[in-house]
């Protein structure tokens, strides 16, 4: 059982890992490991983009009667761990028997309902934001497709921390326009243009943090990996006064905010400066690609 | 979002259907909107179980791409015509491609955190009733395998009722100890045993309430049917003079619960009178069974 404050509401999410399209087997032990803690962080980080504090979560898990128990008592492991860095209880969830593996998280979170991050809503003169650099997680996966190195610097996609308190900041600050970025930079920021009470939206590639090396490693490419989604940052979205407000919000805990395009009454969502112009490149997660 | 009353509690809980363990394809048009209530009513029952009012609920749906679109259509009416039925919202959800068909649903609710029903707490003494017949399901799936009729009093198990009414009708009446049935009764009775503070339960068998014509057509298997899963109804306990005024409230609406066991000093759970002695038949549904 689980109660909330007078005031708040109760939002929740839901959000699966599915073998072959979300990771392929078989696992090694820190696979299994790094896996549940991703099944975590994955709805955690759709509670941040509402600006909500996070409450219990349930894990159901559909696997192959075959699975290795150590897979299974690593993804226990990894879903406990992820749990314990962000306060998070496992109350219960699932377990069934399955052809391929599906692993599903769902939690609950708690939010003043006046002040919950919201899709919707931008308008003309609003700037857009992220909160960290994009497309670390895109970045690993081509350089090893490549058999390339990965730099230690961008390791950390394997573990990503759901922006749980800088959706919470957001929202004290006033914000009220967030999502998160899983499914790509660009898919995720037309779907904010698409929740706009305006038609445009104009992203500065200049201005897009990337992780070190990035842009120099892949020159004609970068834009892609920049929106090759698995982000675990937020995008938002504030008039000006309002955005300096929460980059300094922002700023105070080390993170490395960044505001990277503006809403305009222009025609759908455009590209300008550091190497690209048009519309972005059509990269990012797609369900049922036909 | 969903705000909750003063002194009442979030309840959770979430409950997978698999292809190829609980159901088979092809789908009918009619076996897809089936499915789709069932898969809502699974999760709704384990809210009735608890004794909670029933919140939104959320749906996970991981198909192969190749489903036809008439099956998740399918899916989605029965889904949302269980809702209407009862008065559940479904508020969220997320669909992914997966070899193998894993439909989940994830249910709010909330009760009043004096009043929640738990497993735990059976003492000797106790009575062990059900709110309704059992082995419906089993039966049908019975008479299906050996190509029997189905009567058509069999039919509701199809689009089940799960035991909201009854749930809380229990909790207000003061009754504190209950669990839905839907792993099978004797199974899940013998769960209430494990959470009890006692050492025994005695089932009568000649008073477990079956369908019509179950244990004349079966007769040297109508326990196996009645133990055999997929029911929801609710077992609970209570000492026999709150027992009596639980079974006035539930006769009220026109449910027809019966008391089938007591809770004692003895050994485990047994069977007694009616066709059977000893342990009851190990039927049910058992998840990884090796």
């Amino acid at each position: 059982m689980w109660q909330t404050a007078p005031g708040h509401a109760v939002v929740a999410t839901t959000d699966s890992l599915v073998e072959g399209s979300h990771f392929t087997l078989p696992l090694s032990r820190d696979d299994a490991v790094d896996l549940g803690w991703r099944l975590l962080a994955v709805s955690l980080s759709d509670i941040a983009a509402m600006g909500a504090a996070a409450g219990p979560a349930f894990i159901s898990l559909a696997v192959p009667g075959g699975w290795p128990l150590a897979w299974i008592e690593g993804l226990y492991r990894g879903i406990a761990e992820c749990g314990a860095r962000f306060g998070v209880a496992i109350a219960g969830g699932n377990v069934s028997a399955s052809g391929t593996a599906v692993l599903t998280s769902f939690c609950l979170g708690t939010v003043d309902r006046d002040r919950v991050l919201r899709r919707r809503g931008a308008r003309a003169g609003d700037q857009l934001a992220v909160t960290g650099p994009v497309g670390t997680a895109a970045a690993v996966l081509r350089a090893r497709g490549g058999a390339e190195q990965v730099p230690g610097g961008w390791a950390g996609s394997a573990r990503p921390s759901p922006r749980l308190e800088a959706g919470r900041l957001l929202a004290a600050t006033g914000v009220r326009v967030a999502m998160d970025i899983s499914d790509g930079l660009f898919i995720d920021s037309g779907r904010l243009l698409e929740a706009a009470g305006c038609t445009g939206l104009v992203i500065d590639a200049a201005a897009i943090p990337v992780a070190e090396g990035v842009r120099e490693r892949w020159p004609d490419h970068w834009l892609e990996v920049a929106g090759g989604g698995e982000d675990y940052e937020l995008a938002f979205v504030a008039p000006p006064a309002l955005m300096r407000d929460a980059l300094r919000a922002l700023a105070g805990t080390g993170m490395e905010p960044a505001v990277i395009g503006r809403f305009d009454a222009g025609q759908g969502l455009r590209l300008a400066g550091g190497g690209g112009e048009g519309p972005p490149p059509g990269s990012g997660h797609e369900h049922f690609r036909r």
